[in-house]
């Protein structure tokens, strides 16, 4: 690495660490498939929920979320979101819940000029069927601490806007984090425990 | 602002600016639908293209793409992409061309504190129809120019891989830059002549 990617990626990794409010954990080998998926899963902060659409009659239809799968120091794999029934995506799953979930490495900060379409730089799509998580389920607790803990501004969001806790129910994993295609990753390895990406 | 989220966005900002080899325009007033999305689409480097998928029977997938929409000082409002075969992604358009493109402003810096999922942070999801360009096409000149001008790296993916260049044909407009649900914003009006991001 030259020396001004170092000083950037130094820059950009501090300055990303402190906007999110923890630090960002180191990025696992790319040979461990679990590990580099979960820590994609954990590390960040958005990503784009795609549906089929109500509004444009079957076509597919992405939108920005925020999510969270667990407190920054306890990834659980498990994306958790909260989602305005006034927005079209919510009103998509709860019709037909089936659904994808995609991040990248790129708001890491850490594929530095690598290209974010470059394999290097590693990208996660999650597939299944989001979840609506009801109010008095012991689980929404869970959503609303692990939610709250890296979206602290979600606990002011309107009310009066019927916001719902979900989850994605994951029955398919597509990594892309080297050269050579998708890596081999089953839902059951994905959940394995292993790095947790505890501090 | 504060002057910590000052010193912070200004760190950002530079380093997203120098990162993209061009200086970062400044973000147009949220009540100016067109050129806040047209800012986005120029601005932007990479985002998740939503498509029908063939593997998972139907069901909707998301992917990290790059994209570009011209050089960097005369975006065309159209995204223009360099996807192998190799991946789902294009296999999906040339099956079922429907499909969406989503960016969001958080990977440039200036949502600063503000939760991506917050409306002021500014998202666009086009929605349409994906087409080929043939290399024989004049139009396949300007794409590579478009790509190659932001995403350098391009002209070294291995030849071996069947890149293809492809563009969104535009049929509707997703733009979420403040509260109170999308901005209403035709495509007709997405085209209009106005400020175009020259220098």
């Amino acid at each position: 690495m030259d020396f001004k990617r170092c000083v950037w990626a130094i820059l950009f990794a501090f300055h990303t660490g402190v906007a999110y409010g923890y630090e960002l954990q180191s990025k696992p080998d790319p040979s461990d498939a679990r590990a580099t998926a979960r820590w994609l899963v954990s590390q960040n902060l958005w990503g784009v929920l795609s549906t089929i659409s109500i509004d444009l009659e079957g076509a597919p239809f992405g939108n920005v979320v925020s999510f969270s799968d667990g407190l920054p120091d306890q990834g659980s794999g498990i994306p958790y979101f909260y989602l305005t029934l006034l927005d079209p995506t919510p009103r998509d799953v709860l019709k037909d819940s089936r659904c994808s979930f995609t991040i990248s490495e790129a708001p890491l900060g850490t594929c530095g000029d690598t290209d974010p379409e470059n394999p290097t730089c590693s990208k996660l799509t999650l597939t299944g069927k989001m979840k609506q998580i009801n109010r008095n389920d012991p689980e929404a607790d869970f959503a609303a601490q692990a939610l709250y803990s890296k979206h602290s501004e979600m606990t002011d969001w309107p009310k009066d806007h019927n916001f719902q806790y979900f989850k994605l129910v994951i029955e398919g994993i597509f990594l892309i984090d080297w050269f050579g295609g998708p890596k081999p990753l089953s839902v059951a390895e994905y959940f394995q425990p292993g790095r947790d990406f505890s501090r």
